[in-house]
């Protein structure tokens, strides 16, 4: 009989979220799962690692499956997972699911899809899933179902090295999404604003905000997908070279 | 006559650290420089933000240029200048001069490179510098040199859009380096070791460590050139997407 699949958990907005709660219960359909996860919310923490400080992890008691909770990042996480927690290498990671969208340009910031990231440099195949709302008492019961109908592709069909899945599904029925929709990422970016403050002291503070501008009007981005209540599949690399300008600069080049 | 340029200047290992303080030097030979950077080390933050704190900003009084001390991420000191600060978008913004390497693997993991890709998605023609020598009393004489020679090719030229660059800088002396190539970032990873101690309660902690493994033994990376005494520079895009992927997961695609 074939092994029991292995599958790792991890997210972002903490081991206690309700989105890895609901991710955990479809993993479990699927195999041995193990969690580990931040310790605390980690969100917009981008591909941050803990070099200049102590990690902790902690296993928790409270369910029957193997979890940890970990002082560190999203990314140390992954790294935790991979070479002090896990026996062997997992058969499937998963991240998420997030609370609050991750298309687009949001890729480049989320610690739920740097997890994923790391878990492709690792060689594992990796998905991050995140679901458009940013409530915490969102309904993921439509993540859930398409949840389950990725990760049962995912453990059948080979991923392409070096490659992962930005997975985001719109926040609305199950029975009004259409289907899902294999996308590239919208070019789009944050217009921030800081909010300026005063403290008890008179000195200034800030909290960034900002808005999402979608500069992109192409029917196959990620963003128009979500916008037509289609799940979006992003296949997402870590080789950012940008090899279409690599001819561009050739005359930079200089022997000296 | 020409409006005088206008350069933005940040980094990851914090605004005291002897590599910005080169890199202003060479800047300040070019135009207007406004350093906006970390009040500490912030080093692997990648593209963190700070988006549950609040964020300071200090004006430092010891130099005659426009310096701000900023007491979050690189990336959030590239927000707070271009939305807050800087009165006009920067001509060019140049991050460094990071103390180790930020080659192949290094660069998703980087603050200092996460800086000139948020420059990147701003619009702003962004280079990020790193000398592969992690000291704190490194020379930088060479490193001073080939920023000079990149910076008047970046003001001359027009970098495409959505990309900036990843220039390394081999850890030897001037004469030595033999020109500049334009690379791609070669296929490596880091071999994780968690070196576990324990504390004065008994309890277990983590210091993440490491050895680089790369895996590429193609004559065209910025390992190669690095090895080979050359300057390494990476044109570097936000659009992660693995377009060569999107073909691959096409049957995954279901309508509903």
């Amino acid at each position: 009989m074939a092994e029991k699949k292995l599958i790792l958990v991890c997210n972002d907005d903490g081991i206690t979220a309700p989105g890895i709660r609901n991710l955990i219960d479809v993993a479990r359909e699927f195999g041995d799962v193990v969690v580990v996860a931040p310790d605390k919310p980690q969100s917009a923490m981008g591909h941050a690692i803990t070099i200049n400080a102590t990690i902790r992890v902690n296993q928790l008691n409270s369910t029957d499956i193997l979890e940890y909770a970990c002082s560190g990042t999203p990314v140390d996480c992954i790294k935790l997972a991979v070479n002090k927690i896990l026996k062997r290498k997992p058969d499937l990671l998963i991240s998420g699911i997030n609370h609050g969208s991750n298309a687009s340009i949001n890729v480049i910031y989320s610690g739920t899809m740097s997890a994923a990231m790391e878990g492709a440099m690792e060689g594992i195949p990796s998905i991050g899933f995140s679901l458009l709302d940013h409530s915490i008492d969102a309904d993921f019961s439509a993540s859930q179902h398409f949840a389950r109908i990725i990760i049962r592709q995912a453990l059948a069909d080979k991923m392409p090295n070096g490659v992962c899945l930005n997975v985001n599904i719109p926040n609305t029925n199950k029975d009004l999404i259409k289907g899902i929709k294999v996308c590239r990422q919208a070019r789009a970016n944050w217009e921030e604003e800081f909010d300026e403050r005063i403290d008890p002291n008179g000195k200034p503070y800030y909290w960034l905000t900002g808005v999402f501008r979608n500069f992109d009007d192409g029917l196959d981005t990620d963003i128009w997908a979500l916008e037509n209540n289609y799940v979006s599949i992003v296949p997402c690399q870590y080789d950012i070279t940008a090899h279409s300008s690599l001819q561009h600069f050739k005359n930079w080049e200089q022997n000296v």
